[in-house]
This record gives structure tokens, C-alpha cells and sequence, in this order.
């Protein structure tokens, strides 16, 4: 995973496309997760701690490192396709490196490979500790492009 | 996948340690979870559909399928650990099979091998819909037990 | 994955199309695998033990398992393509249970999901020693179709 | 992904513990695989391309990618354990991005997270074709330290 792709949007307004899917997600804001950083074939979602995301000890729920990670999946590969179509996640499987232990918590998206049907995506997912960033998850995931639907990334 | 496994506890107390460790997560209660069954080697998390759970198209977003199918993997793993121990989650890996388009959303988890440190788990989620199940994921997860530890399956 | 799924092939050739593309990957000669089972939705490849095809400690090499695995995922989808469609591998992941060894690995696939593009599938592979059979080791697997090409199931 | 990690081999003596397990794996033979690098945390197999390793369409079977790829995760792995210990894989997930046409396999393996008893590892498959290295599979894989076992990497 070392290279450093550079995909182009075909459609010049995905931005707006993305952000406005997101918003319509409830469960992205029931967690309280902000699209921080968009554009071609990347995508970053933060949450900020607070005490409804977290398990047992008070860390960010790894159920929360999945979700913001496979979302921020979806729309990096989002921002690759035509504006009539939408993404589908097809599977993602994450590895748990470390405790999310922290202030916030960031999962960073970016499309490995952009095939017409198929975009193959990593995401690594970071917490914010006392102005340090620790990795605490990474993620592979499938996502699926669905020419002429109504847009959907969850 | 095809056995039975008949696993046994070591902890005859494993069900109120599970119930208490799961009472802790603040994201099952802001999810809507219930640990709905629980027996040796194996779990059962349901999350109810209310419109906090959902993605852009109102089905229930794939990262609640995979918040409570990992946290159903951890509490199958750790109706086998004994009272001093505790789990966490090493990785896991969940395939989408249908959109989660119902009512009631339930994840069903068991452990198909029993390791000393390593407790393999498969979990399958599915939608509850006008009385008939859909089958709507499929996951693999790798538990790892800590012994000595305070309980933390998150 | 407690169902029983129904499926049915769509070309009634698809034994001797999926016998022919088998026939033609060198691998699987060489590893001494065999086609054991084809229907609709399902496959079953077998690897006679042999020096070859082990790691240091002359149990069957896991990579063995997941070749065999993953082959018998492609195959099960195989069975459901039209007579001029091809598959090809997205991803896989396999859990690894016990240590193969014994007389002969033995991976037995089925489709989850059959979609028109993806068609998802597990496969569990077991290896047989003294007459019982030990399951040591599981997989969930996506498969593309590609509607046009030459037969592919590498 | 994008971390620079810097392992310390506790074993002086890892690279020939590695290079001579390596040797006796049978099936890194019979697919002639080589151990092309080592190093504390990093490993790298290649496959010079025959006919014996390939699918119908005569490029690399991607059994042969998954099964160097995990390998060299885990001979990654074997590097930072005592000389007294041993490894065993738990699992991987491959995405294949690419087909695998070309005159030599390479797989470049790496631990992510390097804990006493798990080690988290990721690995790039590329094919060398007419000078360029194209980037055909990626993969995730969990590696576990079995202490004072004979060592196998199986």
C-alpha cells in the first residue's frame, strides 16, 4: 500500500453530492461523526469522545472505528463516480492495533483501486491523545458502484 | 460451518458477568441494543429499528450490522473465559448480503473454535421484516482472552 | 450461515464448462488437487497429502488451504453464470481452526449470496486422519461475474 | 498505513532462524518461492514465473499470491520473536486489484503492531512485467507468538 494514487472525479460536484449523503445518515450524526476532509478518492470522518460511543472502559467502541471506517470507505470511492450513480459497501474487514483511547477519534479512507463495478479501499483509523496520534485500527473494504440509483454509501 | 459445537463454561456465573459487562457499553444503549440471549459459546444482540440506526435510504446503516456482530462475537467468546479474564477484539471481517430493510435488526454469534488464548467466532445478522427473517451479513472475528484482566469486550 | 440455500444453474452445461476451466489451471495440478463435488451453488476440491505440499512440520501448508478454499468459492459461483459469462476472485479471508494434518485437505464451498454481479460464498475445509474429519479452517469469499469473457475463475 | 515502524530484532540470530525454516517448507519448493529480503518487522518472497503456478488464462494463480503474501507476514513476523519461540498464522483477508500477469510474484510483508503475543501484519503483492511493478494484491493477516514451541510458520 505505498503507492500514491491520483484519481480524478468525473463529476465535478462530488463534493456536495458526498456531503449531502452524509447528512441524510442518522447514524452518523447520532454518533456525532463529522465529515472532516473530502476529495478524489479519500474521504476522513472524525468523532469527538463523548460517553455514548464508548464500551466498557471509556475507550471509543471498536463498533465505532468499523462504522467511520467502512463510511469513510464508501465515500472516498463516492467521489470517484459519475453523479447519477451511488456505492454500495460490499465487505470490509478490520484489524484492532491499539485501544482507542483518546479525544477524538479519525478514520482516514483512500481508494486503492478504481475499477468500473469495484473500488478496493484501506482506511486506518487514528485517536487523538494529548496532541499525539495513535493508530488504533486499519480497515480493507469492498465498495460497489451502482450506476443510475439514487445515491446511497451506507 | 457445519457443526454443533457443545462447548462449557468454566464460570458457572458467565451469564451475569456478560449481562454486567454489556450494561457498561454506553454505545449498545445508544444504539438500542439487547443482549437478547446468551449461552455457552454462543450470543444474541437485537437493535430494534428507530431512525438513529439508519443510513440515507432508512435501513438500518451496516455499522450497526457490524457494531452488535463483533460485540455478539466478543460476549460468545466470553461466556467461555473464566471469572478473572476477560476478551478483546483481535479483527473482524463482515460480508453485506441484503440491505437491512425491517424492524428489528439481530445478530447471532458462536464460537466455532474454543482456543486457550484464541476464540474463533462466526456471527450472522439478519432483518426482521413483516414476520420473516432476512439473512443480511455474515462475519469472522478473532477474539483474543486476557487472563487476569478486568472484563472489557469492547 | 444456516440455510440451505436453493439454487439453480442457469446453463445446464456448467459441470463440464466448471471441469474444463479446473482442468486448465496448472496450480491446481500441480498441488495434486482434485474436483470432487460440483452442483448449484457449491464445489469440492480435494489435496491428497504429499511432501509437496506441506510447511515445516509436514502438515498440509495453509496456504494450500486457502488456494484449495478460495478455488472451491470461484467454482460454487461458476455453477450459477451463464455458459458465456467468466468469475473472477475479489477477496477473500480465512480463519485458520486446527493444524492440518492428515491423509487428505478437503474444501467444501457454497454460495451465501447470488447476486447478478457478486456472488458471496463460504467455504470450510477439513482434513481427514484416521477416518474422522477436522475442520481447520473457514473462509468467506467474493466473487465477480464478468458477463462476455473467456472462462476465469483464477 | 502510513507509519515507518522501526522493529528491533531481540534474536541476533533471526535471519538464519528464518531463512532456515523457510528452507524447510516444502510448498515454497515445489511453487519456487524465494526469501529475496529480511529484515527486523519486513519480509519479501518472490516467484519467478512458471507454468506450474498458474491459473487458465496463464497468469499467477492468486492462490499463489495469498499464499506468499501470508507467508512472508508471517517470516515478518518471525523476526522479532526469541530465538525460542515460534509463530503460527490466525488468519488473513486478501483484495486482489489486479491480475497477476507478469515474469516474477513479489510479496513485501510488514508488522503493523507488534504485540507479545499478536503480531498485526500487511502485505502488497506486485508483478514485475517488461521493468514496471504493478501492484495486484493486498492483504491484512494476524500472526500469533507460540513461546517455546519448535518453530513453524505455517
Amino acid at each position: 500500500m505505498n503507492e500514491n494514487p491520483r484519481f480524478a472525479a468525473v463529476d465535478a460536484e462530488f463534493e456536495s453530492r458526498v456531503r449531502d449523503n452524509f447528512a441524510r445518515q442518522s447514524l452518523m450524526k447520532h454518533l456525532g461523526a463529522e465529515l472532516a476532509e473530502i476529495g478524489p478518492g479519500r474521504a476522513e470522518i472524525h468523532v469527538p469522545f463523548r460517553m455514548e460511543v464508548t464500551q466498557q472502559d471509556n475507550y471509543f467502541h471498536a463498533g465505532v472505528s468499523g462504522a467511520i471506517a467502512y463510511s469513510a470507505c464508501g465515500y472516498a470511492a463516492f467521489t470517484l463516480i459519475p453523479a447519477n450513480a451511488s456505492v454500495v459497501t460490499v465487505e470490509y474487514k478490520i484489524n484492532l492495533l491499539a485501544p482507542a483511547d483518546g479525544e477524538k477519534l479519525m478514520a482516514r479512507a483512500r481508494v486503492l483501486r478504481s475499477g468500473k463495478t469495484l473500488k478496493i479501499c484501506s482506511a486506518d483509523v487514528y485517536v487523538q491523545k494529548n496532541g499525539a496520534e495513535i493508530h488504533c485500527a486499519t480497515m480493507l473494504a469492498t465498495i460497489m458502484c451502482l450506476p443510475g440509483k439514487s445515491g446511497r454509501a451506507g
